[in-house]
């Protein structure tokens, strides 16, 4: 099988990714890259843009063309910044285009909250209503059929499933939860901020956003649906000096009657994620590393049990697992392939 | 005034700092520089371990002396490894000097809890009694007159100024206090391991001694008598690829019977820390960063109120306020000096 | 066509990389991992010692088994510290195995000069006389026929892919040639030296070995056969911050009677590389830096005429063409397959 | 003495480090904080542009203002962009004012040049033929009595005190200078732009303006006053991924005729600069790194004969010895005070 797909957006960090994992796909050709048409460079020569790409892709990344995507693309990525992204969807949806959205413009089933936390209306609610999920783990039988994939946030991705094993069985007090996340840089994407350049984050280390972050509903929303109870997370991410990967520390207070029935919450987790090939659990006693994961669609997992709390660790790469791998991963769902094309 | 004063175990991270303030410190010559009288080089010139010393100090660093000693030093900083220091102070007090200690032996007053963190019988438990903890915005007057005096770690001294005022106005759950704390990798000292490489470090992060770590029990000595209930704080440190600073996130549930006699928990800490040199509160909603007080004696604070939450956030530079500069703060109190002497 | 290849040496970072690629290979089966039998862990899994294989290979690396070898192997890679290669290399060719060796065991001809630099006779002479030196660019016909493949440095593939089309044509004083080095710290395999702390890296930066490094030697043989005279360049490498990648910028005074047949530089080296997949020649003006290459087998180049003075500056990844991706690719011209498999 | 000096253009990386350094300075009394006028923000508290600060300084950075100046300072910094200096020197001057400029304004003689590379005429011709360069190694003697200060450049300061004392004696031909220089990025100021992002820097390094930065003209025009030979070196500068610290590689060919009249080059060197307090000779075959002197106002110095060739490396920290401390040594001798007040 070969998939031809179209990529809007392409210029950016998870474009720029997301090529590089595509190049390597044995069922994929890439057909076309745009930008979004807002951006004022006009039409760019990729390897212009990314020179690494010099005599592997030479495409030029240019305005969306409809006709052309109607023709030559099956399904359609969207790298796009959040908010322009339900701008494409109804269009590419209507020309019978798969759409694997990477923004976080059909994540949140409320609209209020999203209007609350992106300071605009959401402009599409029909299509996102029958939005997917696209959190295998989870969420693996409706992304098989899905026509409109909504890839999950790096932060969520991380902490759902780091905590999802525990709030399936009920194991633990839903108000206690707290995320201390850490994100390499990347996660900010490229903005031409102050905050961003060399010397202000090299050396330093901080909390933002502490407990406002627009990635804690994805959050709440998803962990709720998994325990079937209210859940309203305590999330701080702060900003590594680093390009890439997140690890987050998760503090859980232990419910009351909560009892194992295996010996280990190693041996749980390891039983909940079973079939699972890109969670790890670490034996007993050993949590993980940003440089297990760096460069992998791996998310590696590493739990302890101390009295009345838990701690839980969990990385990823925030590229990768926390975007456009994960975004390949559930299109190899989609098109039936083997989950791990192109990705081990 | 001048002090004169000997180092003992100048070569190590500590050792070099203090040199380094020292030297610029109005009060104070720097007599004698010494090692542990164990390792192997022997006598080295300080500008040779340190070419930054070239043409500023060039001092022999040698076999501690105490002929010398007693003769030329009127207070010695011991800036040696943890169960080392104890077996300098009992004759450096017999000699009538005072003593400023860096390393944990003289901080837990409890010798079964340091034994079972640093697998070694105490050897001095007459002097430790009477050694007073030296975190000057707790224990001004003790220091005042002490003849020995244990400065604090560097983990304990950020989370323990970030965590008194709630404890001691009795405001949170002493049962629910988490802190997430996050250091450079100077915080190690200069150990030749592996996992100190540059190819190990850079570029990742990792949580290591997880709820284990030696300072957890200096952390809930000071803070249980802060509050005077006994308190047993959840503590796990990270690994930060920079070289100095810590950054704490603290996470503590009010109180039943929770109740502000000022408007905001800002006030609060303005009010606790009023007169404290070194301790700046931020602004309502502001939460401090590493790069803040890197190279200062400086502990800055943010504190923000969550509902049933309250976060608190810390930074020091663990080699400064965290050690070096912390003890010099300390002799100034012990001198009677302008607190602030050589630090600002 | 399938490969099986033995990998001796695996725990090291050529050898890390090594898997890394070979894992990803269209032709190839990993059938054995070997450490040099010296080593004192014995065996380890190696997805323990790198946790990122976890669930990718799950081979064990032990001590090199020679019955195994001829049974399972069709080529055996030797990612060995330099003076431990020679002792395999007999034995292996005696079974009819192919050989490519990552060490500079079998580059350098002159046997003086190599006890000179690695301070140990050199035990297999008789070998190193048949042994083909890997640099595809320069010596792709004899690589096709190699029994034993002699895989460049990292300093030298970057340098004479810098030079070699100046002095093929002839075009710059012999004797004029500096090449100002810089590397990441990769290029010092792991060794755990003082100097490689994350601490002693991280801010700094210095030469080491200056005009005295044992790649000096690699670069003149080279070049001196392109040039058809005798050749002694001014090399000085420095370390830099940084992981993977080297930057070598060279300065070449103009022959006496230098005339170019075409417009520019730029063209002379566009003509000379045509064919090459892995050159890439930057425009006019337009020098590449280390980010361009990084995590591929790519060499750009840029160059410019200031006068008498030529500038040219070449970056490689050092693990990959400096190392494991240029075995990859000779690998694949002696199997006669696209040379460019698994690699881009 | 109390110097009451004010700063204009206090809110970039060389105003932040000349407010540091003048905090400490034991005879300096800061007056007055000012930005160029023409900056959007306006008025300005330091502290909260600076945190770190806070309760140290809490001067209000505002546009400038004449009446004050006359009133308050007896010295003016100007840490201003290039080109924008010279609208401020002759207002100062005319004031009766000492000013020190940071900026490039009053370095270059030749306007010609000066117009060639700062793309702007110059506008105060007078004043720049009366302006004295501030290399005190080189120019002390009219330091003493300058009224306007030129403060040199980094890559020059470096450059020139690596290279002078060979040019002084004749040693080298003059054609033949290579300077590779190597720059942490603070050496750029604070642009906002693309290329000075974390994400760009980190993990990369490259050349830029490669023989054709403003910086060579300075440098050209220093060693040819000191040479009395018109010399045009090679300068091709890089960008390290580290905040702060030149080095400079220096590759000379010996002059015919060349000859000693003392042991080593290393011993030239130190009579050379035997009674100047901010330079270190490294001893014979040792070359000097960064970390020798960032956050010092040193420059160390290696040297080391190789037959024809010789080869330098030296060492400051750009934004010390390379402009903020240099500025406060010229101070020091412009108010006859011992030269290292402040600085050791």
């Amino acid at each position: 099988m070969l998939i031809n797909v179209g990529i809007i957006g392409a210029t950016g960090h998870t474009g720029e990714v997301l090529i590089e994992l595509l190049l390597n796909h044995p069922n994929v050709k890439i057909a076309h890259l745009y930008n979004s048409g807002k951006s004022s460079p006009g039409s760019q020569v990729i390897s212009e843009v990314f020179p690494k790409f010099k005599n592997r892709l030479d495409l030029i990344c240019k305005k969306p063309d409809w006709a052309e995507i109607k023709k030559d693309c099956d399904l359609v990525f969207l790298a796009l910044p959040h908010t322009v992204s339900m701008s494409f969807v109804p269009k590419l949806l209507a020309l019978g285009k798969k759409v694997i959205d990477l923004s976080a413009d059909y994540r949140l089933k409320d609209t209020l909250v999203y209007e609350n936390f992106y300071k605009t209306a959401h402009q599409d609610k029909k299509n996102l209503k029958e939005a997917v999920y696209g959190l295998p783990e989870l969420n693996r039988a409706k992304i098989k059929s899905a026509a409109l994939l909504a890839n999950p946030g790096c932060y969520p991705t991380c902490a759902i499933l780091a905590i999802a094993p525990l709030l399936a069985l009920d194991l633990v007090d839903v108000d206690s939860i707290i995320i201390d996340a850490k994100s390499g840089v990347s996660g900010a994407g490229k903005k031409l901020e102050n905050e961003y350049l060399f010397s202000e984050i090299q050396g330093d280390f901080r909390a933002y956003k502490v407990n406002v972050h627009q990635h804690a509903p994805e959050i709440n929303q998803v962990l709720s649906k998994v325990s079937g109870k209210k859940i309203q997370v305590t999330f701080v991410p702060h900003l590594l000096p680093i390009e890439r990967g997140i690890l987050s520390t998760v503090y859980l207070k232990k419910a009351s009657g909560y009892k194992l029935k295996v010996k280990t919450l190693t041996e749980l987790y390891k039983n909940f994620y079973k079939t699972e090939p890109f969670i790890r659990i670490k034996p007993e006693g050993v949590f993980p590393r940003i440089k297990d994961v760096v460069k992998t669609n791996f998310c590696d997992i590493g739990i302890k049990d101390f009295g009345d709390t838990i701690i839980v660790i969990g990385v990823i790469d925030n590229l990768l697992k926390g975007a456009s791998s994960q975004a390949v991963q559930n299109m190899n769902i989609m098109y039936k392939l083997p989950e791990t094309s192109g990705l081990l």
